[in-house]
């Protein structure tokens, strides 16, 4: 776990001034990590920071000398064209590099007010960037870690066993599809499979009439395990890079009929979207909260998934919103509206929990590996991140202030994914957005 | 479908003379590709031929000249270090550059007589190679073709429900785990996990008890498609490079415990085994054969998965044996024991239904990506293709001429897979073996 340091004082400011509003997402305080070039120009992405509505270029800090040796190695890792080079050189890296970069965007420092002064050479604005996926996945693992979620669910698919006997004792989790994996703004194509409704003999085939997406947490691998040596929940933090937001549309009416007995395939293979921004989990230390308390009755975790400074700071206080805009509030010039609003502390399974059960068989993560959630959903109607759990499989629509109702999603809606961090004391922080436009299956 | 040529030509020899013996897996009718360097040697992969009891250097074979102008770039895509780089070249560029070694590699060529003076340098013995796993497999996806596997092994998980409504309509696979994919030879050490007797109150933790083999035959897709791009499945052959042996290894009690309802996961992902050659469609080609006829009364697959060529050349003729080592039988000097023998012309589904199912949804495909087809298993006893399968879930040990049994396997075990190509008129060709050792959970 990151222990709190001088990056993370809530009274620093940037020179970027746009960094300094109160519902920035980029404070210096935040510093997360994506992957960029300039719109349109024919040059390699290497990596950024994001800071207030600009990318600080680290190649370019480093080339100006205001790096500083002790983070010069994990600088030149930036000239990578994903996160993965940095992602494997661990916490003693990383911090080194959080604290170079926190000083060349401080207002406060000779390293700030030497790279405020270079000007545009340093950083570009967002709005000039493309934005890629921050890191080659090798792997994408989905849990199932939220028990609203598990058990809503559930009880659409097994009425009469909603939450089966494992979930308690496991975390869940599957195997993903890593090479559908978009970066946020990609167009999501309706996906074309079988469905079978209970009152049909056969199956038939065309576009998922029950588009759905899914509010998720996403954490990268920072430093992996060699096969056959499991990770010790003691020292699961320190294999953990960042986390970032991710979308994992799921066709409810294909899953339904596809998914016995070996799990989610087509329902779910045909995108994933994360947000291109990973905050890093230093970034995150003023925001790590005790694990989610266990209801009474529930059993203890099993001894290689319980550890002390997990159950005391294993959670992590995200606020996550999902907003819809779809082609009519659109024309009409109206905002996106707010579906839902849920809370990572919620969960029922810690991140360091998830990862050490994962390698706990043996199995070896690699730099870049993403291991996403699962549905965030909390005890209360509005917090539930999936349409599938917030219309009850669409027999209660959600209605849209200008009297649109959605069940599930339709050809030209928007899905914006966003997520805060805000505590007492501390300067707040957010991932930015999470976005996706369905388009017809064509 | 690639059409049969000069190089399937059953009366061809080779002037590596060990590629003529009949029992021979890698006479100049197979020519897989594998990667390799000398043993021991600072040197980068490369691809390689099996030929007999030696490897044909294809870079070698370009440096001296003798591949031909027209097989140039797909010989110069073998410098890669994996196959990833012939896979993504199509077709056409496979055909060239089989011609192209079939010449170099045959008795009664100029090119063939050319490569015979030069010696030594043109090929290394197998003996003495290092081989590696042979793609960088982006994504690993396991099928579950077999209808006797899946109707025997339903029937253990679920008594009362053994095959599921959607098998015979839907190719049903999962995402399995790509990162620790290993090559033929490297150890299994015996996963850790959570398992739960049907007697037991609570779930325990440690080395998994019912450690299981599966047989499995492998597709290594070749030129892949873009995200939301379907393959059509007359088009599906175009996609495969070609063939390898799998064991999916799996913990039977892990698996029982964790696969509900998302599907298997640590009882999988420790590690999956595959053979270094693949054996390329084209070689396949003389052994193609009617997809398996559908029993009466079975649906018949939906249009999607309907292509009058696949019906008539969809299945492939291997014979695919596993066999045991036991630590007792190797220090006796005993043979490995054959425990079954199954033919991967059984399957319910074939290759091009399940990659145009796979890519059906929109996924992305990509160079190099593993679609294994599930446990290969026939109608009759002996050719069931795992121990769960052969032994009752250990209810029926299988017997050993040294009079040990085994229900499932235990440390010091060594499992071998071979699978062979025989068909009157043609050339058999095989492909190699597939082996693996499990060691102690350590």
């Amino acid at each position: 776990m990151p222990e709190l340091n001088e990056t993370h004082d809530a009274t620093l400011t940037s020179w970027v001034t746009s960094a300094n509003a109160p519902d920035a997402d980029f404070p210096v305080q935040n510093l997360p990590y994506g992957v960029f070039r300039r719109a349109g120009a024919d040059e390699p992405f290497r990596v950024g920071v994001a800071i207030g509505d600009r990318i600080l270029d680290v190649g370019a800090a480093r080339g100006a000398g205001i790096i500083g040796d002790a983070a010069d190695a994990a600088a030149a890792a930036c000239e990578d064209t994903a996160l993965n080079s940095l992602m494997a050189m661990g916490p003693d890296a990383w911090r080194a590099l959080r604290s170079a970069i926190s000083r060349v965007l401080r207002a406060d420092t000779a390293e700030g007010r030497d790279a405020a002064a270079r000007g545009e050479g340093m950083t570009i604005a967002i709005a000039d960037a493309e934005l890629t996926i921050p890191a080659r996945i090798g792997d994408y693992t989905d849990f199932y870690a939220s028990v609203h979620h598990a058990t809503n669910v559930g009880g659409m698919f097994r009425p009469d066993n909603p939450l089966l006997p494992n979930y308690k004792w496991v975390p869940i989790g599957y195997h993903g599809r890593a090479s559908s994996i978009v970066v946020s703004g990609a167009r999501v194509r309706r996906p074309v499979g079988q469905t079978k409704g209970a009152d049909q003999e056969r199956p038939s085939v065309g576009p998922s009439r029950l588009l759905d997406y899914e509010m998720e947490v996403g954490a990268f691998i920072g430093t992996g395990n060699q096969p056959g040596e499991p990770i010790p929940i003691g020292e699961a933090d320190r294999h953990l890079f960042g986390l970032c937001l991710v979308n994992d549309w799921s066709a409810r009416d294909m899953q339904a009929w596809e998914y016995q007995p070996l799990g989610p395939f087509l329902a779910k293979n045909f995108l994933t979207t994360v947000s291109p921004w990973v905050v890093t989990m230093e970034a995150l230390a003023p925001f790590r909260i005790p694990a989610t308390p266990r209801p009474p009755g529930d059993p203890a975790p099993l001894p290689y998934l319980t550890d002390a400074r997990d159950l005391a700071s294993g959670g992590v206080a995200i606020t996550l919103d999902v907003l819809l805009l779809t082609p009519e509030m659109r024309a009409a010039g109206l905002e996106p509206e707010r579906l839902s609003r849920g809370s990572f502390s919620e969960m029922y399974w810690t991140l360091a929990q998830m990862l050490t059960h994962h390698a706990s068989s043996g199995c070896n993560l690699r730099p870049g590996d993403l291991i996403a959630s699962g549905t965030v959903s909390g005890p209360d109607p509005d917090s539930r991140g999936c349409l599938l759990e917030l219309t009850r499989r669409g027999a209660e629509p959600v209605r849209l202030p200008n009297g649109e109702t959605r069940g599930f999603l339709q050809d030209g809606d928007e899905v914006i994914m966003v997520g805060r961090c805000e505590r007492e004391g501390a300067r707040s922080i957010g991932f930015g957005e999470c976005r996706g436009v369905v388009v017809g299956a064509g």
